[in-house]
């Protein structure tokens, strides 16, 4: 019999300005027909997580009690809220389970494990459309399966995205990351050269460990020359960005034009070669800055996993969840700081860890965990 | 009889920074089989030809002597200028005259007044390939159909650009221009609504009496609010936008996002209505800055008359060129605060005026007018 209830963690911005983010019981409603009910028993907490669960809020100066957490958000980022205020909002993209139940027309489901990026998953039950199902291979845990979607798709849309647009060889920033190992593994699998950028000595060396051939780290006084080496080196004239912010995408930009130029007559357009900027990410928020030295043949994009698979059309989507599912627990595999259930999410310790959104800092939430 | 010499303009970087720009007797070769001989009787000076003839070279510290002007060019620009040192160029992208000799394939131009996009038109004379002439209609004079390229084509090629987005609507910044005229009065005819941006109120005024609807001033600080009005009314979700450095962009661009998103609900992603720009200009040489309040459905993209008309295709370019022609004197009509010969254009005064770039200060060189 399942609870006519399902604890959940939910986000709320009041027009005080207090992103409350808290348990909650919230009612669990009987399948429909074509839907399942999963027992949700991991889900990672992402950087869109955390973007929904405490967005600009200071978390530095959170309060906390027994279940709850309350932190101040900035009169200027409160703006940009208005539609969210007092909207309780399910929070985890993510995350993987056991069928308990389902309705008549998706009973083959109960028993199996899946994965579902149906959004409010770090809650005990959901009920989501079966068709929205990844069944894990058999052997795959709940652990593994958790991130089957947001990371592995993105790693792979990047390189979809990539051809689309005529290009073989592309640039990742804040390549450390758990996306950015994977990309490493997919790129070395399928013969694609990869610009690695980082931050520090050691996420090169952590890359250099998996394989990753051109690995350069921005902080480095070298770091102009070596990328000037390595866009002519590879021929990446297209970069996906995780910062957005600050100088960086720029100078990725601008040094590729260099390296176009390089070579060519003087034209006072700049080089005719294509150059594409994905921003995908937002680890700093201050804004996008282009210099001119750019010529006139460049294109800069905002990137959304989303509305990047419906472009990509059903032959490319299954084709990438295809390789998703047979590749979780190697090429996909994503690795965590710690484990976290429910309430344990709402502790001072991990709130501060998690939302630091640094590179090794990744968390995954036990929902079905005993509280 | 042809004389064997051209009086031209040319332009020439030297390696003490040093940007020259001067008369010079240039060979004037015998057309070949599918070349004319066109004896240029206007060119316009555009802010692309100011790009080649100055550049970035400090034209207020430039001295002056007879057919020879000299400017000094900043340290900090040369790098990007190293592949042109030393090269001595021709300036004119575009001009009109008349085909006073033709090689054997080409004999049916003689006589015949042509318009031509064929660089290095500050010159009495040029030798160009026969396809790339526009027969210019009967009564059409050279004056009339010297600027029958850069400007209309840009302005028809907005609006190719705007209908390949799959949009209906545009912004245009820096409005008050020729071109902006020019978009006015297309827009106009084919129903298509312009939110115009101009930075005074005289411009406003002229913008208005030529049957513009949507003027804004982005100088008045009712400007935000007119903005999400227009955007609102119009619908618009593509900009072209002639300045690139500074805030304006970007502006706009947030104001599409804030638009779009206020009747929706709340995303954390920000509104999935696509919005787009295009750098046309670059006015302001400040770094392209784009705020984070974008969400990611989003396109910034430099845009370039050449490749852009490369990639419309022949029917769309055949259709483009008709058109110029049969409205040379009506929509396409380019109004020059003044005419200059090619000694004239020397001067310190003329320098002075036309290196303003502003709107309202364009001049027109006769390049066969007595020096």
């Amino acid at each position: 019999m399942l609870p006519s209830t399902t604890r959940s963690l939910v986000t709320t911005l009041y027009d005080d300005a207090r992103m409350v983010v808290e348990l909650a019981d919230l009612p669990l409603p009987a399948p429909g027909p074509d839907e399942v009910v999963v027992q949700v028993e991991a889900a990672p907490i992402n950087p869109s997580d955390l973007g929904l669960m405490f967005g600009p809020a200071l978390t530095a100066q959170a309060s906390y009690e027994e279940g709850r957490v309350s932190a101040p958000v900035p009169p200027a980022a409160m703006k940009a809220l208005a539609n969210r205020i007092g909207q309780q909002l399910g929070i985890g993209n993510e995350g993987a389970g056991l069928v308990v139940a389902a309705g008549s027309g998706a009973q083959a489901l109960v028993g199996r494990r899946v994965a579902a990026f149906a959004g409010a998953m770090y809650s005990q039950y959901r009920v989501i459309p079966a068709a929205g199902c990844m069944v894990l291979p058999e052997g795959v845990s709940a652990r593994e399966g958790a991130a089957a979607f947001v990371n592995p798709l993105t790693a792979l849309g990047f390189i979809e995205t990539m051809r689309a647009d005529g290009m073989s060889a592309m640039v990742h920033t804040a390549a450390a990351s758990n996306l950015g190992q994977m990309l490493v593994k997919l790129c070395r699998a399928d013969g694609i050269p990869l610009v690695n950028i980082v931050r520090s000595p050691d996420q090169v060396a952590l890359l250099r460990s998996i394989g990753a051939r051109h690995v350069l780290d921005s902080t480095s006084p070298a770091f102009p020359d070596e990328l000037a080496q390595a866009l002519s080196e590879t021929g990446a004239r297209v970069v996906f960005d995780a910062i957005g912010g600050g100088p960086l995408l720029g100078t990725i930009l601008t040094t590729m034009e260099k390296v176009a130029n390089a070579d060519g007559a003087y034209s006072r357009y700049g080089s005719t070669q294509a150059k594409r900027g994905y921003v995908y990410g937002a680890l700093d928020m201050a804004p996008i800055t282009l210099p001119r030295t750019l010529g006139f043949v460049w294109d800069v994009s905002g990137w959304l996993l989303a509305p990047m698979m419906e472009r990509l059309g059903p032959e490319a989507r299954a084709r990438m969840h295809g390789r998703v599912a047979t590749e979780l627990t190697t090429t996909f595999a994503c690795h965590y700081k710690g484990e976290l259930s429910l309430a344990d999410a709402l502790s001072r310790e991990a709130v501060e860890d998690y939302t630091r959104r640094a590179t090794g800092s990744k968390f995954l939430i036990l929902p079905s965990a005993p509280l």
